[in-house]
């Protein structure tokens, strides 16, 4: 191991190690001006709603949310009835990384079906067909998807199209869980009509719609497709403690995420940062990629001995430790000369 | 009716209404440089839990979180064991304005005590013994009191050891819901003996500390007095949906507001400009006060007509349409001059 | 206190505190031969659902289940929607009497209202209204009323179908707990016009249909006169641990007590036996009752002293320690000479 | 295929389509006599405590409830801390064949394991001790086993001492769903020292002991081996719907099934019919077994085109549709009767 450069100004832990774009907190400082009526009677919230129907269409009811895992669960939440299950992948944040807040929130079953990506196929809900009517069995009622996954893979609008048709013949809720939407947004086009064409056009019902990793201090949304299924969601999102009362402060964030399409420029270039990082890294040897990024992350792995000291330089996470498979995130800030140092240290590491 | 003069330039709807101290978004702002690792682990929130440390004594144990609802139903989710009930006053927020979000969580009895002021008494635990051990009973586990309670009134450290006692005698945990606690620590002195005195000293488990409603934009804080109740917090608070992955924001946020007791101060001017209004409200024929205020809300009772224009005016809350009872309530920015100005239109609209 | 004379054979416990009437048990008894498909695709079953379609109309959609707490559990989880809450007396089973059972399962509040026999009033309700769209507050989503009363006291079917009516208008759905219903039927005329004025005439959507304290050794029905509503009941049922494997042994017992009206004679003769016991002792000094019995409870007050001492000679419960109230309640089996000697014990006591 | 034989005169559905045994009925009958006080103070309750205290040692702490999944339910909501996973196979009946009832009365992620035969090893325990302090994973609190199996196998008392070894080092609880734990106890060994050795000796902490399957018309029990975690046992019942309220009716079917070994003797003619199905069955071509049973079920696969006529002929269930693989099952009152004639049906119609 040779010695290690100076290491990147910035980690490659997370994208919610990163802080918030200048313009979003700028536009939140703006927004602490005088009184304003708590709990969403705001101007500011006014704007969000609106800008989210500029998005999806001019029935998607929008609820303003803390964090990702709240977001989630309030989803769900209107989502389930008595006696269904949610199904997603075996990697689902929902699944996996909250805790068991679904299951706490919901009283609900939480079904896995395995993975290797992320993504889940229309052949696994098929599968559960015979779950239907059953008394026994928890009933498929929800379908959660992530999108981009949590293996930072992507589905393809078609994709998302054939599991909401197969989960609507099956009388299932599909629900998308966007932290990273504006990554997938980016990778399938960087429009609105790529936003749309594995969302509102594919069928999706609900969206987690992620602020916080895009570029926010904090803040998420909670986006109803079919408006129909939001009835309760006032009141859940209270119940489920995501109901922010000074509410402008994240609104006016959200406002300028949204404006000129920053949140794709950011994840725009926080997938491009991903790219590189992998074309920086893919011909060292003992770096073993799965192949090149959709989005902001990659999942190599590395010799073992190396990890440690490399974390210490410039801090990521373990993945399987038992694989010695590390994940190396960027952000919307991540720069050119971040990735280029840190993978000419990962060269002095491995050699 | 005469003629109303200019309105004030803030609202008396609630303390909620009003946004973010300078200093505290000043250092929100500060806080947005570079990276820093998600869920605590930065020195912002290191400093936050050493400064309650030194508020409450050095084995306190903070975790910071979103909103108030949130921070009680964590506190009473690490409290609550199988088939406990949670007792509380009738008028307590986490029974009455938290869209039975107690119950969602904790899937645990919220049981009501009758009261005019907001406080419950110790007697009233005391007939609740005859429950503890009967199976058919949910089991008196947690008393939560609410301090400045909901109708803007303030146990006095007496008070609350002597709840304390009676409910550890009785084998049950007890909660503070301080939403409010800076205008009670204001009230009963203004400085950190009178913290400690109605708090660590009277022998109260977990706090709810409220930012919010104290000058920060967005955050509160869940502080164990009892350190041994906190073993499973951590993991409690992601599942409640009550984990900032930036959470460096919340925390820089509460270190401006603990500075220099900034708070305190706050408080203290929110507290005068309540007693200011109702000084100069107390003698206009037709409005009935309960008394003068111990912290930032009025409740009086108005003629029925002057309601709503009034609010069209200037906004604040019902409280008791059927009593025609409103709500008025103060706020760290409120100044003499809304005040002032806010009593002549009351004045003018009465008469 | 004179010396007591020879007690009873049965006590005045409780109607659950006496067996299952002969018929009943021979009908299990009869039950148990040879094999039949578990969960309910039984010829038993069938007859049951039957029979509780003679009983309230051919859409009565029938779930037999092991016990109360667990009828009620399973009626109210299938008609509460997220962030409702459940409005009844300040006296109903469900909220004092089921340890939190329905908080747990539903995630659910209760509300209580104020009441003197158990009953609750349409302006009760009416007074909720308020509540509506609020997303501060549990929305009121069903009333639950239970006939006859915990109090001993019995709803005329015009006082249900004006509950009913209001309810409705609000959205709600209306529950009864029958716990007690075929003493309530007993005293509202004793045959399938009286059951029908209070329940499927009267607009309740779902009974707990009791069978335990009606001369069954176990079991309970929980009946969905709006169909509509037992759309999840196949699940729910099996979700909050209520659905019996060997369900014969329940259809069979009830099919005996539905048979030629058992369950209205019975309960009219414990009903009668009621009404004996307070005339038999309504002319004791030093026992004050409230008034004549609608059904097989009544509540006197007695003499402090003479509580324990009859107590130890023929159980019954204390109701209100601190006003000297207790309890007496006959059974299916109480005879009249039980009733006769247990008014002499406490003649020769009080006296 | 040939014509079918005349079918036996009991399906091969299940253990639960069995009734229950003459001496089980009698003891019921005779439990009917006079009033006793409800919710277990009854003279039949206590005896039935005690039986258990025979079996397990003398500080078994033993509560009756109605049906299995009930157990189960409480017996894992006695045992869970907020923001615990129950550990378990993927075929356990709380994973798979409770409708969620778990996670509904629980809040709690059921976390499950790959198996082929339903057990679990104790290496699958150590893989998830990296989720033990890690706030954003459910923690590994309870681990659940099912002896014997779902799919008819039996643990050794060295692989459950095993897994309580590796599990209580994780700081988990272990719980043993005994539906079929008669069945078990037959297979190894056959006696007490059989019963205890894995359990109480092997450092089970609770057992769901199941009465219906071995031979009750309905009761089981959920006895604490470990008696510290009864101690909210008994509200916990109440909770989750399953306090009987006249208990005598359980308990004295008790009894009767511990009396003189009865269970034990029932469970191991069912086991020896299992035994004798499979050696009827293995020499046809076309069957194809997994293997000698250990208990009373296999789990063969059969031609695709004979399972519909044999199920119309002697009814048994469909196990995996897509591989053709069925369940029989016999009961304790199965006779070698009916084993042959199903036999001699199976072989009539594959060939």
């Amino acid at each position: 191991m040779h010695p290690l450069p100076p290491p990147p100004t910035c980690a490659f832990a997370s994208d919610n190690a990163a802080g918030a774009h200048p313009l979003v907190m700028d536009a939140l400082l703006k927004a602490n001006s005088g009184h304003a009526l708590a709990y969403g009677s705001d101007t500011w919230t006014a704007e969000t709603e609106a800008r989210f129907r500029d998005l999806f269409g001019p029935t998607a009811d929008t609820f303003l949310v803390w964090n990702g895992t709240g977001a989630n669960v309030m989803a769900l939440a209107t989502l389930v009835q008595p006696a269904d299950c949610v199904v997603c992948s075996e990697w689902a944040h929902i699944a996996v990384d909250e805790t068991g807040a679904p299951e706490r929130a919901l009283g609900a079953k939480i079904l896995t079906l395995p993975s290797t990506d992320g993504k889940i196929r229309p052949e696994q809900l098929e599968h559960l067909r015979h779950l239907i009517g059953v008394p026994h069995h928890a009933q498929p009622g929800v379908v959660s998807i992530t999108q981009s996954t949590e293996l930072g893979c992507v589905y393809t609008a078609a994709e998302v199209a054939a599991i909401c048709e197969t989960a609507h013949s099956m009388d299932m809720r599909v629900h998308l869980d966007g932290a990273r939407i504006a990554n997938a947004t980016a990778a399938l086009g960087g429009d609105l009509a790529a936003l749309r064409s594995f969302t509102v056009d594919a069928g999706v019902d609900v969206v987690s719609f992620g602020g916080t990793k895009a570029g926010l201090a904090f803040g998420e949304a909670v986006v109803y497709l079919n408006p129909d299924l939001a009835r309760r969601a006032k009141y859940v999102r209270k119940q489920v403690n995501q109901l922010p009362s000074k509410m402008r402060f994240v609104a006016a964030q959200f406002n300028a995420l949204l404006e000129d399409d920053l949140w794709i420029t950011l994840a725009q270039h926080s997938n491009a940062m991903g790219r590189r990082l992998y074309d920086a890294t893919s011909d060292i040897a003992g770096v073993t990629h799965l192949g090149p990024p959709d989005v902001n992350s990659v999942f190599p792995v590395l010799p073992r001995d190396v990890i440690a000291p490399l974390q210490e330089w410039c801090f990521y996470w373990d993945w399987d430790v038992s694989r010695s498979q590390v994940r190396w995130m960027t952000a919307w800030d991540t720069t050119e000369d971040d990735v280029d140092r840190f993978a000419a240290g990962v060269r002095a590491a491995v050699i």
